[in-house]
Order: structure tokens, then sequence, then C-alpha cells
């Protein structure tokens, strides 16, 4: 957060509520920080110790967005939420290279910055750095009037992880006959909301048979799938990973496929009931629900067929088997 | 860019055009790459190979957009100097630090993504990456209807660089009697847009006396301070440095120096036509036009007062004298 205080003033917001949540926001970014961040707040650029390298280290970045997720956050005032989606979003994409997270930043923007909503978000963000155990190292705020509309916010996060080039997962391990293994979305993660609010606009009040509302399980948080995968990885039993964002499970898995191989999905796994909703009520067809939602698959793992005892020993939580690697290309439902 | 061709059709917009553009996007990606790109495009995450570290290697990282000059690129539909402004203004918060650039990452949204704005957009980013010797490692483009107004895009950057601790430049080493030096920054870079174009709007079409229009002024680029300031660097010249952004002169300055020590700027130097167009037509006061402007100063320099032959012989351009580092706190104009 550059100099939050005078981008504050500047947006004539009242300076009681924005000196509260301002200490607010500094305290939680405070508290992400681990012994390696050497400077964060106020620094022109977040300064973080490298150490504890791996042989031939490299990093990967990402930087990502929550989409139209906002929207929703706006339309129900809860903006937590969407902090921790982003942090976990942007862990999920590196983790699958095999990447262990090192530091995050963060820009916010909108046409007014509302202290209260930037303190919810921030809060956000550092609980679920600090869970990952790394720091919030930097941020920009922007106000941007004319360009956002108003109301609206857009959040977005860069993370830097790394990896030593020997546990690097490109997809080149991946062999025919392994399996696909599925970890549990619990929702829509941060994607397929374009669909979802045109569907569900107007339902959000509405209550699924949890007793929770539309709204509630649109904002389902987006997990960090790095506690379930990091004992695989350190056994050394994964030969490839994929994040199901944009595109599903048909857009994403032949993203680490190598040449020549592709899926076959003919496992059965549980569908949040989101999704059936969004299907029955906006009567979308299967394709179509497949390539833009992840229907309760957020992360899926490649690992050979010897190892399904070991690797679900490890992994404390279930792991539907979605399918097999075979010759060919894309996926195939079966 | 993650998957750009599905964000694409997922627009509608014309899939000829966006072709073309997309082929356009990635070529301009690929001509930033280095042999240490492991993997960019299409990847969940960019892969960067960590050589030639520095002993004690610090990384350091910030996170910027460019604010409302994307209004003014917006209203003359002029998007490549904006990609060049946004990796400059990272670089040079890098650079502040001692920060030598290693990679870049973007992020563009708008309301609904016109395929020529994002291939001028990446074309500008690139071609200042490439510049800098640095990929562009890795991107997101999001279209996000509701959230941005129609037309209206905004654009993130993000910048790793590294530094080894040694000589890593935290405003630890300025002194009292120490000189500070600008380096011209030409125009408004990406700060004081939302005054500036509130006192311009209607006259972009008038011409300064260069023959050159206002709005052409007003998107004057951001440039990358590194070439001048690199020779510095190597011969260990430098102090310390601040990038004159959001806060001008005394919101910037501060930012580097030490308790106790303030400064008195007592020199003269070169302002661009524009800012006194703003002064006069906007009637504004000379305190608010040194707190939101650069006033012709882009990035300073704190040198020893010995060493300002060494300096100004090393460094391609004119180095105008801004002042004196004093006790005390803050800036004081002389």
């Amino acid at each position: 957060m550059t100099q939050p205080p005078r981008r504050y003033a500047a947006a004539g917001v009242d300076l009681e509520v924005a000196a509260d949540a301002l200490s607010g926001i500094e305290t939680a970014v405070r508290s992400t920080y681990t012994p390696d961040v050497l400077r964060g707040l106020g620094a022109f650029g977040g300064l973080f110790r490298l150490r504890d390298l791996p042989d031939r280290p490299v990093l990967v970045a990402s930087t990502d967005g929550v989409g139209t997720k906002t929207r929703v956050a706006a339309a129900l005032g809860a903006w937590r939420g969407i902090g921790r989606d982003l942090v976990h979003h942007c862990i999920n994409d590196v983790l699958v290279q095999g990447g262990r997270p090192l530091f995050f930043l963060d820009y916010v923007a909108a046409s007014r910055l509302e202290p209260q909503v930037i303190a919810d978000l921030v809060d956000g963000m550092a609980s679920a750095c600090r869970e990952a155990g790394i720091p919030l190292l930097g941020g920009e705020t922007a106000e941007m009037p004319g360009v956002y509309a108003p109301g609206e916010v857009d959040v977005v996060g860069t993370l830097v992880g790394v990896v030593g080039e020997a546990a690097l997962l490109d997809g080149s391990r991946i062999g025919e006959g392994d399996l696909v293994l599925g970890l549990p979305s619990g929702g829509l993660q941060t994607n397929g909301f374009s669909l979802a609010r045109h569907v569900l606009e107007g339902r959000y009040e509405e209550l699924l048979s949890d007793g929770r509302s539309v709204g509630e399980h649109l904002l389902d948080e987006h997990r960090s799938f790095l506690p379930s995968v990091q004992p695989l990885l350190e056994a050394n039993l994964v030969h490839g990973m994929a994040h199901v964002t944009g595109g599903g499970l048909p857009g994403n898995l032949p993203r680490v496929l190598p040449e020549g191989l592709g899926v076959v999905l003919d496992g059965t796994w549980p569908e949040p009931e989101i999704f059936g909703r969004i299907r029955a009520w906006g009567a979308v067809d299967e394709a179509e629900m497949r390539e833009v939602f992840n229907l309760g698959v957020g992360f899926s793992l490649f690992i050979a067929a010897s190892e399904l005892e070991r690797v679900t020993t490890l992994v404390p939580e279930p792991l539907p088997l979605l399918g097999r690697v075979e010759r060919g290309a894309g996926v195939r439902w079966d």
C-alpha cells in the first residue's frame, strides 16, 4: 500500500473512518511479515531476502484477479473472502508447477476507495498469507473515477514462488495409464461468474438445501490446495497438476498434458448443489457447464496408478478418481 | 496472457480481428523472452531461471498501475505508450532500492476487451521489456462488464528485481550535506492525472509552443531511469534515490531520508510547459502543484558533494542540482 493516507485524503472520505481502517490495514499487513521481509509498507518496492534456495532455483510467478466474483461481493457487501480467494487462486497457479510460495503483492482499485472495503479485502488477503506462511510484501491502491463503475472494485494479486529445476512439474512426467485425481472445489472458486450471475440474478436470497443462500454459495471460498498437495510433492509422488480455472476440466487438464496424450474422464465425484441449480434454472447445456465451471473439482493431480494407495494415505481428504491418461488429445467424457 | 483465445471468443468480438491481434500479442510477448524463461505463455505461472545471483540476494518487487492516464489514452485511442509507461514506472520503483529488473507481469481488464487495445498495450509493454532486457513473463486479461465503465481499461504491472544485500539502497547512506540531483521527467509521467484532466478537459487539441497538442503532452512517456542510473550504481556513487510519483518531491524525497534529515530545495530546473498551463488555466496554487506533480523532476539521486563531477561525467544527460540534505525533516522549498 504505497502511501495510503494521502490517497484516502484525496478521496475526500471520512478521515476518522479512514484512519481506523488504515491502522487496521497496517496491522494486518505487518502480521504477515516473516524474518525475510527487509522492507514492505511505505517502500517503493517490497524487499524479500532469498534464502534456503533449492539447487538451480526457478521463480514461478503468477498474476490474477477473481473475475466478476467481485460483483457478487459488492452486492452482498462481503469483501474479506474475496481477499482470501485472490491469494489462494495465485497460490494454486504457482503450486501447479511445484512452486513453493514466497510472497504476495496486491492491487486494489475502485471508482472511489471505501476504507472499510479495502480494510476487509486486506484483512482477507493477510489471513490467507499468514496461513501460507508468506508475507503480503507490497501493494497499491488506486482511485480511478470514470474507469470503474460506482461501487465496483477490482483486485489483482501477484504471487512469486520458487522451485528447484529438478522438482519442476511441467507435465513431462505424465504418462499413459496415469490416474487423474480430483481435489474438491466446494463451489465456483473464482470462475464462471458471468454466466452464474446471469442465471442467478434476483435469486441471491433463495436458500439451498443446506440452509445457506445462493449468494453465500457463490461466495464460497476458493481454497488453497497447498496443504493437501505439499505432502505429495515432498514424497515426489506427483507427475503433474492442473488448477481448474476458466475453461473447466476440458480447458485446463490439456494445459499440462504432453503431446500425444489425452484424458478420459470416466469417474464420478460429488457436484456441489449450486452447479445443479445453475444448470436447471438457466437451462445450460452440459457442454457449456463443463467448459465454464469446475463442477466440483478445484484442482487435479496426475499420479502413477501404482501409487494410488500411498497418495490417498498422505492426503487427509477424499481424492475422487476422475479418470485416466490415454493416447490421444484433450479430454474425453465417458 | 492465460488462454487469450477463449477469453476473446467469450467476448463475442470479431474473431478475425481477434486472431490477428492475438498472433501479434504472442509474437510481441515471445520477443521479450531471454534464455532464463523456461515457460511463459499458456502456463499457469511463468517460469524464470534464477542465475548469476549476487551474494545474499534480495528480491525487490513492485505492483503498480498508471492511474487515470488511461482515460487520456482512451480519449485519444493511444495505448502503446501506456504499456511502456507501466513497465517504466515499475522499473523505476524497483531501481530506487538498487534493484536490477528480472521480469515483468501484466494484468489488463476492461468492460469489454478490444483486441486492438490489448495488442497495442502489450506491444508497448514488450518494447519496454526488450529495452530493459527482461521478459514479459506472464499476465492475465479479464473482461468485467459492469465493473469497468464502457471503453475504459485498467492495466496493472508487477516487476520483480534483485539486488545483493550489500548494494541495497534503503536511504541509510544518505548524510548531511549530500547533494540532491534530478533527472528530467519530460512530463507528468503517470501521476496527477485526476487534477490535470479536470483542468485540461476540452483542451486536448490545443497546441503548446512546440506544436504538439495538450493531449500529446499528457501522454508523454514515463521514462525508465535505469540506463542513466546504472553506471552510477556500478561505480557505487549513489547514497539514495527517489522516484517522483504521487506526492511530488515533498511526498517522495522523505520516503528515503533517515530520521533527523530533511532536504532544502534551492536549485532550479527546467519545468515542462504543460505544468505552467495547468497552473495558469486551473489557477492551481503552488503548494498543490508541488504535491501533485513532479514539475519536471522524474527521479532524484542523493550523492556525496565531493562526487558531483564524477557523477555528472558518468550520466549522459543534464542532472540539475535540486538542493542539499540538511538536519531537520521533510522538504523545505527555498
